[in-house]
């Protein structure tokens, strides 16, 4: 972690122990300069990041504004493997149903670029969020980049062991979602009627190299599909 | 537009014309630099911005990369009122349902942070995409804000008027989703049956100086509900 990445998570930090809300003010950057004891250059490299983050806006002449979202119960869609922890008091778990070793389908060969005699690793589990089914997971890991992946990693955070384990660094993701009705077999694993309504989420993880290393289907349980993405100003 | 967003804008139009494709590499600084005859720190802005919006990504000693979907038929679920066109060969249409002044629900009034006496313009409509059904929308703008709207405007883009006609600059927004059932009123304007699986997004629109102009719900016919997000890296 660099030092403005360290600044950036401490405001984060500073936000959430003061409980700031949605539009509070942040101290002028004077004021974080000296309170971090930190350069404006690192201030203001935290304070972009914290922007691309959706956690704060600055208005021109006028300041740094917090970001929050007012609804409990929503999980952000992007930053849910980011480096703010779980939501308090969730606990995630996992059962894993299958973790193989095997050709991509041509779909996932497809999303991580690479030849149907290249080897993946398959991994299935349904997740569970304080007990409750929160979601079935199919996802197929280029085997060349994580080349290890065995039932006890796979039961905690794939991610955690892939950034800490194998030292690799997770860039961007394209994320495409859709909704339909569930099929016979994905109903059995989310303890769901068939046809029930579905929330799909398909990610193409990237090293921040751009290789793509991870292709991800994820259908929610849709009682437990509440996301929240924050947006930046995209507008000309 | 300033420089660097117009800069951005034709960046952008050249990856769309020479078909670039993700994984791409752009030309080097220098040569932009050149190619649209401005400074080093012109370009860096544009291709920042064209990096936070998710059109290319940027490797360290390495050069600049495209970043594209692989999947036709998918929406930018964040950037349908950006600067980019709508996808070519959809046409939006809307039929106009209800359009009054009203004071706001309680939820309106929590998002656009205001009294319960303040005044709303609510519009409903349902849009169709070609011809087809694609979503219900029902959204409450803050008329402080909105001071006017009338059926002709909102039988076509409301943003636009608002940007153009009125002048404001639109900024962030907070984005909800989930997926449900379809309720009987709603599956009916969607010509669907009822508990029908579908996909909300709920989104509050904010003016670059942080107000909150706009609190709007969708309800996706879920067979047009593809969308897609780009995200950058927010790992450490």
């Amino acid at each position: 972690m660099t030092k403005y990445q360290q600044i950036a998570a401490e405001i984060e930090m500073y936000i959430e122990e003061n409980a700031l809300q949605q539009g509070d003010k942040l101290p002028v950057l004077e004021a974080l300069m000296a309170h971090f004891n930190v350069s404006k250059s690192t201030v203001t490299k935290a304070l972009d990041l914290l922007e691309k983050k959706g956690a704060v806006f600055q208005v021109r002449g006028s300041g740094i504004f917090v970001r929050r979202q007012k609804r409990k119960g929503y999980r952000g869609l992007l930053s849910n493997q980011g480096f703010k922890k779980e939501i308090e008091g969730v606990h995630l778990t996992s059962k894993v149903i299958e973790l193989e070793v095997m050709k991509p389908t041509k779909e996932a060969a497809n999303h991580l670029n690479i030849g149907p005699d290249d080897d993946v690793y398959y991994v299935k589990r349904v997740r569970y969020m304080n007990g409750q089914t929160l979601c079935l997971e199919e996802s197929y890991y280029k085997k060349s980049i994580i080349t290890y992946l065995n039932k006890e990693i796979v039961s905690e955070s794939i991610f955690d062991y892939i950034q800490k384990g194998l030292g690799l660094k997770i860039g961007f993701s394209d994320v495409y979602l859709h909704a339909g009705k569930l099929k016979e077999e994905e109903a059995k694993h989310l303890c769901l009627e068939s046809e029930a309504p579905a929330f799909y989420v398909e990610s193409i993880f990237h090293l921040t190299n751009g290789q793509p290393f991870d292709f991800s289907k994820v259908t929610y349980h849709y009682e437990q599909s509440q996301f929240f993405v924050q947006t930046n100003s995209h507008f000309f």
